[in-house]
Order: C-alpha cells, then structure tokens, then sequence
C-alpha cells in the first residue's frame, strides 16, 4: 500500500426533504449573498427552485441567479459568471443541478478570487490555491463532483475539454435528496451508471499491489449500482435504489475508494473527452464505449486484476485468468447494452473516418496512462477497437 | 436508506516514515504549545518518542508531556492532564498511542475549556461543544478513535466505563504509520483485529434495510481484517498487512460504513464494558466474549442479516436460513478461537457467580439495544450463553 494524505471536508446532507436546509446552513456560516448556478428548466419543474429560493428567502440570503449551464460546460458561461461574483460581490456559489453545474461552480469560484484569466488554471499556467465556498444541490447523480476537489470545462474554440482539481474546490456542503432524481429521463440514469461504474474501474486498474480494502470497496460500489440500476430502468421513483444509485455515485470518486493506490488510470475520460469534446454526446454514453475498447487493449498489463473483477463482479469463475479477464470485459460490454448505452462509436453516430481527430484531439493531453502509457498510435487502435 | 448528514473532518496522514510530519503541520497551523499524551514505554523502545519530540523541536513547538494512560483509560489521569492545560496554556492536545490515549485526549479536550468537572460530559449533565485541537500519532490499530468523535473512560470508584461523542472530538490530524505496528505483542494485533470485526458488526445488525452499499463495506472490512491478521500472527512485520490492518480498523469507525443506517446496535459494547470495568481485562478479549453470545441471543429478529453474514464472510450456502445465521455465529466464535481470542468468561478467569455484578453493571445503562432492546434479565441471559 503506498503513503497517503486524506482528508475529505465537504458535508453531505443527504435523504428525503433536505434542500430546504440550503438557507439556514449559508446562514449558520454567516454567508449572506450567493450566486446561484443551474442549468436547464428542470429544477423548476420538479419544484428544486422554489425550495431554495424559499429557503434563501427565509434565512436572508441575498442571491442573484445564473441559468444556461450545459452538459459539457462552457468556459464561456464560467467567465460571465465569474464577473457576475465581482459585480456583486458574491461570498458563495451555490450550485443546483448535476456535475455540470458543479464543475462550473467550481470554475467560477476559483475564478472569482484570481486575478487572471480562469482558463489560466485548465492549462496549467496557475494553480488553484483559494475559492470561494460552494454550498450545493445535487439533482443528477453521476460525476461525483458534489464530494470532491475536480472540474471539467470545455474551452469550445479550442475544442478542449480540460480538468483542473484542488483542495480549495471541495464543496462545504452537498445536499443530496433522491427524490428529484425521480423525474430523470431513463438516459440520464443509464449515463449516470456508466459514469459511476467507469470512475470505479479507473481507480481499480492500477498497478499497485495490495490494497485489497479498497478492491473491496470497488466491487462493492460497482455490484450495488448494477443492482440499482436495473432496478430504476424499470421503477424510476423507488426511494431505495435512487438513494444506494446517488450514493454510489458520490462514492465513487469522493477518495473513499482510491486511499492508498497509485491513483488509477484514467485514459478511458481522457479519450472519452475527446468525444464529447467533439460530437458533445453525453460523457456516459461516450465512457461505455471508450472503457471497454480501452480494457482490451490493455488488459495483458494486468491479467489479474481483470480476472478478479470478472469473478467479484460478474460471478465468472472457469477458465484461465487471461479467459476470466476478456470474459469480464465482455460481460460490462453486455450489460452496458443491456441497460441501454452505446458501446461502439457506430451507435453514437460518430463516423469511422473521426477515429484520427479523435486522437489527435486526446493525444494533446498525452501521453498519459499508468497501467500502460498511450500514444497517439495507441488511442488510435482503441478507438478502432470502439468503432463497431 | 434513512436521511442522515456526513462529514469527516479529520486529516490522515498514512505510510512509513510519516510521523515526523507532526511539527510542521501544528506549525502550518499556526500551534506553538501542546501537551502530548502516551501510555506506557513502548513508545520509546520504538522510537516514536524520539521522533515526535524531535519534529516538535524542528517547528519550535513548545510541548509539556504527561505518560501513563491505561488501557481502559481512568478519569484521575484525565483531570490531572485539564489541570495541566490550564495551567500551561496548552493549544492542542497529541496523543501518541492508541485508543486508551485518543480517547483520553479527547475527554481532555473538551475539559480543557469546559467550566466544570469533564465528567459532567459522560453523565449527560453537559454536551461537548468545543474542545481544543487535538494531533495524534497511533500506535495502536484498534479503536478506531484516531477517525471519530468518540472516547470512552472509566471513572473507578464508580465502577462505570462510560462513552461520549461529538464533533468537537474529531481529531484535526491522526497520522498512521504502520511500521510501529510491528513491535507489537501478538494480543493487542488479536484485540484489534476482534475489535475492529465487532465495530463492523455492531453496524451491520441493523434493522433499517436496503442500505447494500453499507453492506458491501462492512463485508469488505471484515474479510480484509480477518485476511490479514492471519498473515500477521506468523509475520508481525508484513507491511502490507499491517497498512490494512491499520486501515480497516479506522475504517471500521470513522463513519464510512454507517451512513443511512439506523445508528446500529452497540449491545456487544455497553456488556462488554461492564466485564473491563470490572475485571480490567482487554477490550477486544471481553468483546470475542460478548459479541458471539449476544448474536445467539437476538439473531431471531433479523434471521436474514446473519444468514447474509454467514454467506459473505465465511462462504456458508447450505441449509436454512436460520441454519446459516446459526452457523455464521459459531464460524466467528472459532475464528476468535483460531486466533487466540477468549470466547467465554472462563476462558478471560471471571467466574460464572459475577454474572449478576457484570448484569448490574452493564444495566446502569439500559435498557439498551436496537436490534433487540435488553433489560437485565437479558443481559444475565447472554453473559450465561457465554460463561463456558
């Protein structure tokens, strides 16, 4: 097992009937003026708008809003809300919606307080060393940015699709009630489960022997949100799995699994952001056809671990371990269709001939991979493997 | 899954050779003077002595130090150590040992600031609200305190082994090195070991359903527990081992496994506090005790949670559902067995006539127990079912 440091600050609130904590949290922390950051008109059909303006308005909370966060978020929109903060001199962001809505939140925290262009921090000319606090609501569970330090932003004229992670990101507080996700489009769900499962297999691909509490934890993350999955596909509104679905997620990438590893390999979103970079299809229905091309490709790296993941997870015990390996490999790929996501650049609609600007466009942040190092020539021959 | 709020607000910092970190992070914090806490010498045939003062003295950290924390830890030590705080203007407190020492420490922590007796705390007369900083360095994986809110004391002319938490009490720093773990005497590696298994335990045997990815966790905890102290009672230096050993203990309490539980049924842990407050006998010894007896005692009201334990853990498939639940019970009891655990009150030397007195004892806090709620009579009834 190798050193660590963790710490993880952010609070959780989590369970039925919790959002309308959001204002009387702000104020307990002396936060009068916030920014609030959402997307699209679903937190106003499913009532999330109303319960937290109600709530800022019952503890005093001065707030101004900022609608129009897309999935795949733009830097363009992080930028005017940044001067949004310093017009008004905003003390927090409080962001109501999915990753998306998060990972801007967090762009624009850190944004908010430098004095500089943000994007400086997505290319690695400045280092992300304060922000302003975020307090949040959690309405889509998949990124795990409600319990974590990362954000992804795209910079659209640059077609780059970047991430950027610090301490000072972590949010104060997530709330997360289940119930909203109720209203979820299928789609949604299905890209939720893809993104959970694909943040659980980044962290479990790792060359570092003998974390076996944390294999555990993986497996456990992994076979619980399969459950729940299929479970949801059929009954959108059980409470039961929509709170294990959310909490997985969060789970998933909140550090609670990654504690003494190497710190995964995370080639699948590289390659994966390249798409969405690209063809802005949802990061999901892009991560269940990059992660299974990418574990072929790299499997020989480490044979065993695949094979034990066939067998925790999938149940598949015969064969040698390079059989067990492919057959769990296989299997993911079988339940990715099965519950509905696309594992072939074909079913996405993306042609065959993108396959080279797809890798050029991932081979800018390369090379990269830690169970084996990928080139340009080698996402070229995963993304092969992904066509059809 | 019930609602429930989670943070976690302490740093770990985990590995070889991490210890002398201590001074620069009390410096980082902007802490000149402290009082540190140990037991008895181990810490200086170890070297950890040498290693905490010194990285004090590299930070120009002023320090006072007072040794002689029991197992089963006293009141009289903790108020001489508040009297010391007050008198030198001590900033932070640094355990250097294991459960016995956090848990003082953190009953001196709140008593430091506290106008009244500390004891006031444990007898609910007063909650902690504040307390200050507390730093450690565990020696000893077992607890779980160096990643909790919660210490436990016994007050011996009262007779009574009492607990208190809250979030005051979280240490701000624990730092886990594994390589001190070495030295230590095969028993205290078995008193962890049984009482990070019945940590777990007292988290599974819980009546609320539906929490799987708890499940999963707890499972996960206990197979990697048992895994490894079987590799560390032939090989006490095995690194890896001891870092999951380590890990899990702390993983077993800090919260990690028990969100949207009910709280769990801590029975196991009231009984067995009667048998150390009464004949000072190692906690986790009085736990492979109890814990065992116990669960023959109540596995009716939740057949289906101790068949799933038999399942997962010890891999029983066969006969019944009550069958299982049975059968898992008495794989537990021989592990503890196997590993040189006492599994009865002849075993530890008390007499079946203390019965009544361990009864009485344990009663003070009753009725007590979610899964099975247990008045004296009951109690009597389980220290029977573990008298031989």
């Amino acid at each position: 097992m190798r050193n660590f440091d963790y710490v993880n600050p952010t609070k959780v609130i989590f369970g039925k009937e919790t959002i309308n904590r959001i204002g009387s949290e702000l104020k307990h922390d002396g936060i009068k003026k916030v920014l609030m950051l959402y997307g699209k008109s679903s937190i106003f059909n499913n009532g999330v708008y109303d319960t937290v303006v109600t709530s800022f308005k019952d503890n005093n909370i001065e707030y101004i809003e900022l609608g129009g966060v897309k999935p795949n978020p733009v830097l363009s929109l992080v930028e005017e809300a940044i001067e949004k903060c310093r017009t008004h001199n905003i003390e927090a962001i409080i962001p109501v919606g999915g990753g998306s809505v998060y990972d801007s939140a967090k762009a624009i925290a850190a944004g908010a307080i430098y004095d500089g262009p943000v994007w400086d921090f997505f290319d690695g000319k400045a280092r992300v060393k304060k922000a302003l606090p975020i307090y949040g609501v959690l309405t889509l569970s998949a990124t795990g940015s409600e319990m974590n330090g990362n954000s992804v932003v795209t910079k659209r004229d640059e077609d780059k699709k970047w991430a950027i992670s610090g301490k000072a990101l972590y949010p104060a507080l997530s709330i997360i009630d289940p119930t909203v996700q109720f209203s979820l489009p299928r789609s949604q769900t299905i890209n939720g489960a893809v993104d959970t499962i694909t943040h659980v297999m980044e962290l479990y691909c790792d060359k570092t022997p003998a974390v076996d509490i944390m294999k555990e934890y993986s497996e456990g993350i992994i076979r619980t949100t399969m459950k729940h999955t299929e479970v949801l596909i059929d009954q959108p509104d059980n409470y039961d799995s929509r709170a294990e679905f959310a909490w997985c997620a969060t789970l998933a990438l909140n550090g609670s699994n990654g504690t003494g590893r190497s710190g995964g390999d995370w080639s699948s979103h590289v390659i994966e952001h390249a798409l969405s970079a690209l063809y802005d299809i949802a990061h999901g229905a892009g991560l269940s056809i990059v992660f299974p091309a990418w574990a072929k490709y790299v499997y020989k790296e480490d044979v065993a671990t695949f094979a034990r993941f066939a067998e925790k997870v999938f149940a598949i015990t015969d064969g040698s371990e390079e059989e067990k390996a492919l057959a769990g490999i296989e299997a993911l790929k079988d339940w990715y269709k099965k519950i509905g996501s696309p594992v072939s650049l074909k079913e996405a609609n993306i042609p065959y001939e993108a396959i080279d600007a797809l890798a050029d466009n991932a081979a800018m942040n390369g090379p990269f991979g830690a169970m084996k190092e990928l080139h340009r020539q080698d996402i070229v021959e995963i993304l092969k493997l992904a066509a059809k």
